[in-house]
């Protein structure tokens, strides 16, 4: 009997001096000092500004059966859970699966519509990920960022794929994506340019 | 009138993580901690190993009127030019025009075969490109590296075109492109996928 089961992968949208946030984030500017107004549109205009042409890039983050990802990229609350948040994505967000959100400050899971569980690990990287496996099953599980969150993956050598879309535009300071991680040898799977962004996929080895 | 004037485009391969060279750069190891065997034959492997596919990136870096590179892109000897050295390519390097080093340390030019000549400029970069442009007439400046030596003049903002030539694996460490370079904005001219490399061409604007 052979068992199926999905892949890790991540994926994530970085500057072409690799960073995917930039300096002092807040409440109003989540990505902070990210080139243009702080939400992070202009990294992500190739989801936003030209879906069509990049519906499949989109869909194969979408497939993912259970999602991680850092506190920050959830949202603005620092510290305790000292008011209500839900994340960016309003009451039906576009994951429809358990994602699953690293912090150090426990809080109960929060159930979307759509399908969508928030799960808050205080536990570390690791416990999240067999979390994340054991709600995906035989899908795969997208390690959606921060680049603190992702970077973690990576060193610890638990990613199995990883997604990086590169956008035309530098920012100098931020999280760096692969910024502390330890050589990886990669193998280029695809590598597609489209309108303003190049998407390059890695496995790796 | 009008006058035809060349572009002054960088150059550079890059590990996947931005670096163009890995640490611990030595005489035996011109690329240091590089992955491989501290040559750059790994970041290079496009270049050298799959040279066919790839005739048309080679021919635009060596259609250049005129050369830039950094005294550690030239060779090893540090300080005081105590020892004989005439770069890392040969009688007849593939040049074939006047290529300027950037260094401390004044030494007279070398002319070389083939139409390359060094010329080691002591007086900064600004004054390493008015020479390079006064050698390239109409015809484009590369500035090869190393990323110390690109990075200055991507932070001047004196480079017109930015191409990256992206390696599948990471350095984790090293002289890293674009590091401490104040955001760009970026246009995406080109991006091209071959064997293990994607091509990235942008224009500075
Ligand atoms: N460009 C993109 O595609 C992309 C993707 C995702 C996010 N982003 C942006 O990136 C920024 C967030 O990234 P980031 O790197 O700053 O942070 P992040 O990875 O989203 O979150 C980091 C936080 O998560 C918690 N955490 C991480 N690892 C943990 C562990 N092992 N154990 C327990 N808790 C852990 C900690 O929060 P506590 O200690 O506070 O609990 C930590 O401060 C935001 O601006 C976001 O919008 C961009
Ligand atoms: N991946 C690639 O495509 C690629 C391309 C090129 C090079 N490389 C590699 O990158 C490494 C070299 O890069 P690097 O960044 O270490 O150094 P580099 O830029 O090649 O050379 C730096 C040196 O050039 C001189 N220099 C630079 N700017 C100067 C200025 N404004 N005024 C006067 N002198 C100046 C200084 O030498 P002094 O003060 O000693 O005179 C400085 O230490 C080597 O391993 C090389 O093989 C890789």
């Amino acid at each position: 009997m052979t068992e199926t089961i999905g892949k890790v992968f991540g994926d994530i949208t970085v500057s072409a001096d690799g960073y995917s946030a930039g300096l002092d984030q807040t409440e109003e500017r989540p990505f902070g000092a990210d080139g243009g107004d702080g939400t992070g549109s202009k990294l992500h205009a190739w989801m936003f500004d030209h879906a069509d042409e990049n519906r499949a890039e989109i869909d194969l983050i979408l497939d993912a059966g259970a999602f991680i990802m850092g506190r920050n990229m959830f949202g603005p609350v620092r510290g305790e859970w000292d008011r209500p948040w839900n994340g960016w994505w309003g009451e039906d967000p576009p994951f429809h699966a358990p994602a699953f959100v690293l912090t150090h400050h426990a809080r109960d899971p929060e159930q979307m519509k759509g399908g969508t569980t928030y799960h808050f690990v205080t536990d570390g990287i690791e416990a999240a990920l067999a979390e994340a496996r054991a709600a995906a099953g035989a899908r795969d599980v997208a390690i959606l960022g921060g680049a603190t969150t992702l970077n973690q993956y990576l060193a610890a050598g638990l990613v199995d794929e990883l997604r990086l879309h590169i956008a035309p535009f530098t920012l100098g300071a931020g999280t760096r994506v692969l910024a502390g991680v330890p050589p990886l040898q990669l193998e280029q799977v695809s590598s597609r340019a489209a309108t303003a962004i190049t998407h390059l996929t890695y496995r790796v080895r």
